[in-house]
């Protein structure tokens, strides 16, 4: 098969598949096919189809991400406890095969372990990290993934130390969408100065829920216009994940529109960015995993 | 007319009234007829049917706190800025006749101003603070009104002084009915110690962007079952308005159900407690202003 495979991050809402030649991207498609789309018990015709003639033809290897492992998904892939290597990623993983004879295999989420602390958990955003390790040559760093639920983490000499949740896109959303603070807004229009007065209040010693009603009350004095009150929540919300966690340089990992917004948070708080694309390191990681766990695989033969 | 009046507490979701004479209450209704159920223009017969026989064969004085006069209400009546008096809710209240005949009024909410500060506004729940005030015979206290949007305020000197809100309440309801901390839960129990582990978390210095999704991850991790999330996230939203709001006595104003919780709550900070019934509140403040108000136009006569 000429050393083609197929990397997938299958999430709750979208799934996402590249088709590889070794280090290289021959194709890409995406669809709004996330977990909540698939009827239980449908995964792999779901899969079949999704991926359409680039299995046709032959069964390329397929390595999954995401919540593709999780109770609602695929097969429930055990989380690997911390702190997490790829070698401990690949040990945990789940391989079977499809209906039409592709190795496929699910990549482990990671589980922080309560011991006193809140417990956490993330699926897919390890591909990440990993992928960001290897194509910029660090093995210590601290990383924001921002999202649905934005990741913040620690990496430690090529292992995942630590990493916490925060639910700023779904909070976002839901107060956007079903609260008081979205009611009747036009449509949203980009106002930097609107997120930075959003990032402003957020540094206030002052509980979250209080805050929030701010998004109402400086648009009722006419202070913040009904079309920038999105960028102003979106600051506030953002803004709080820098209020916990602000040492040292970060790296942003996500798509450009998103972090861009963490980058001009970060600098209201005087801390040190860089960016770079998810979609990038998603497949180095994905890539380097495949890698290992063929060679792992051939060393057993 | 046998000093026969009306006090009503009209609201954004709820409309309640209650026949008085004097100090006694004859009668009370209640109905699900927030302002948002009212047609634009339709206050005056909306009202009227809601009333029934009570405006029947008379024409009542109606006194009325509350969303109804606010910028979706049936007349916008401008807010009175801090410090607020009794005095200074007549002043600024809007006074007019009803199509059939009743003489009206609507209390004023009250606005903080800026200067710097996040702005705050209520309406409605200034009347439950001259209530207490009067119920007791205190003039200096701390007051927590909790509800929707639910309001700490201090009271000086019979003058209410500072307030802020905090949307615990509509953030209760967003997240358990649109999040994913509510998906598939079953029917929720009252499960105290689950409530009081959400106070706990609360006070961790952590954002509540990342405390929220700790009722996800304990839920996943079978250490609160689903049953008892619904009590966590409330012990954790409730325990947010202490965090940063904690000396002294304060005053819990609102009823059983409601002010139980954040006695609990409270009691984990250490912070003492009274507890008072709203309605009994609401109902002291409005006769007390009906009076002065009463007094005020004789005089003028």
């Amino acid at each position: 098969m000429s050393g083609e495979w197929i990397a997938i991050d299958w999430g709750t809402s979208n799934f996402r598949a590249w088709l590889m030649a070794g280090n290289d991207v021959l194709d890409k498609r995406s669809a709004s096919c996330g977990l909540l789309h698939v009827e239980p018990g449908r995964f792999d015709s779901t899969l079949k189809m999704l991926l359409g003639e680039w299995v046709e033809s032959g069964s390329p290897m397929i390595a999954m991400a995401g919540m593709v492992g999780s109770q609602q998904g695929w097969y429930e892939v055990d989380y690997c406890p911390l702190p997490a290597s790829t070698d401990s990623l690949l040990t945990h993983s789940k391989k079977f095969t499809t209906s039409w004879g592709s190795e496929a295999w699910i990549v482990p989420g990671i589980r922080k372990a309560p011991n006193g602390d809140i417990p956490d958990v993330m699926r897919g955003e390890e591909v990440q990290l990993f992928g960001l390790s290897l194509l910029e040559g660090i093995v210590d760093f601290r990383a924001i993934l921002p999202g649905t639920h934005s990741k913040h983490a620690r990496m430690k000499k090529r292992e995942i130390v630590d990493f916490s949740t925060y639910m700023t896109g779904e909070l976002f959303h839901v107060l956007i969408t079903h609260s008081l603070l979205g009611r009747a807004l036009p449509d949203a229009v980009v106002d930097d100065s609107a997120f930075l007065r959003g990032v402003a209040a957020s540094r206030r010693n002052a509980a979250l829920s209080q805050l929030l009603f701010s998004a109402r009350t400086l648009r009722l004095s006419g202070e913040i216009p009904p079309e920038s009150v999105s960028d102003y929540l979106s600051g506030l919300l953002i803004g709080m994940e820098f209020c916990t966690d602000n040492t040292g340089l970060v790296w942003l990992v996500g798509s450009t529109a998103l972090t861009r917004r963490y980058q001009l948070a970060a600098n209201a708080f005087g801390i040190q960015t860089r960016c770079i694309d998810g979609d990038r390191c998603f497949i180095a990681g994905m890539q380097s995993l495949q890698q290992q766990l063929a060679e792992k695989q051939n060393g057993q033969l």
